[in-house]
């Protein structure tokens, strides 16, 4: 433990004045690509896909209903997924923020949803804090999202 | 700027595996005061307090509407408060992260607001993320919420 913060603390000595930015631009693309991999998965209605994008301990903010875990979302995503498919999805972050290993987006969001044969339209707005796993990738650990209309 | 960065990395170096426990627990506290001050603000319908929690750069992204930058909230809340005067207002944080200079709180709220003489009763949670700021002190910088019904 000591030696993985010591190693933690050089890299940072080392790293913070020099490449920063460059490591910003690199998390950045791979958040982007939960972004893009999140809208495919629920269009797809591959709930494996999707829930693979979420950190372990993460936790989804839905309006009208309490927050919920992770082990909620593995019982209940299949089940929506299958009972509400989605024909269209699109994410559009405003934002992606780097903080060592923790990382927030910010933006907007459009999704067609189906109930039976009727179509429901959301223009949205989310929030989301990712954690980095210990193989330096990026998981969803918060997400809230709310109604722009 | 260099010296400002070697100066925060040798701190880094000296104090993660000492003191950030320690750290944490006054950033903590310093958020949970945010928060006293936020309801009881709201409740007093003092808008000038209620804006001086919040970062230059803060965004506010309520349920129904879109996004809305610190300069809106300058016009908009004053007049908000009055023509909405909250009776009650709890927050209760379940999470306060800190992530160096920057940190997340998210939670649980009730709030009864007036329109007219008809009481409003909300049940919601929020995603709020905040900045440390030059002197130290932390103000919000985004902040989200719906309702948990």
């Amino acid at each position: 433990m000591l030696k993985r913060l010591c190693a933690a603390a050089l890299c940072l000595v080392v790293a913070l004045p020099l490449t920063a930015s460059a490591d910003d631009a690199s998390d950045q693309a791979a958040i982007n690509a939960i972004w893009d991999s999140y809208q495919t998965a629920r269009v797809a209605g591959d709930a494996e896909a999707w829930l693979a994008l979420w950190d372990d301990d993460g936790i989804q903010m839905p309006p009208g209903i309490p927050a919920r875990g992770k082990d909620v979302l593995m019982q209940g995503v299949p089940k929506a997924f299958a009972a509400r498919p989605a024909t269209a999805m699109e994410i559009s972050p405003e934002e992606i923020v780097i903080m060592g290993d923790w990382a927030f987006s910010r933006g907007n969001y459009t999704a067609t949803v189906m109930a039976g044969e009727i179509a429901s339209e959301t223009d949205g707005k989310f929030m989301t804090i990712f954690r980095r796993q210990d193989d330096g990738s990026w998981r969803i650990y918060r997400d809230i999202f709310n109604s722009n209309k």
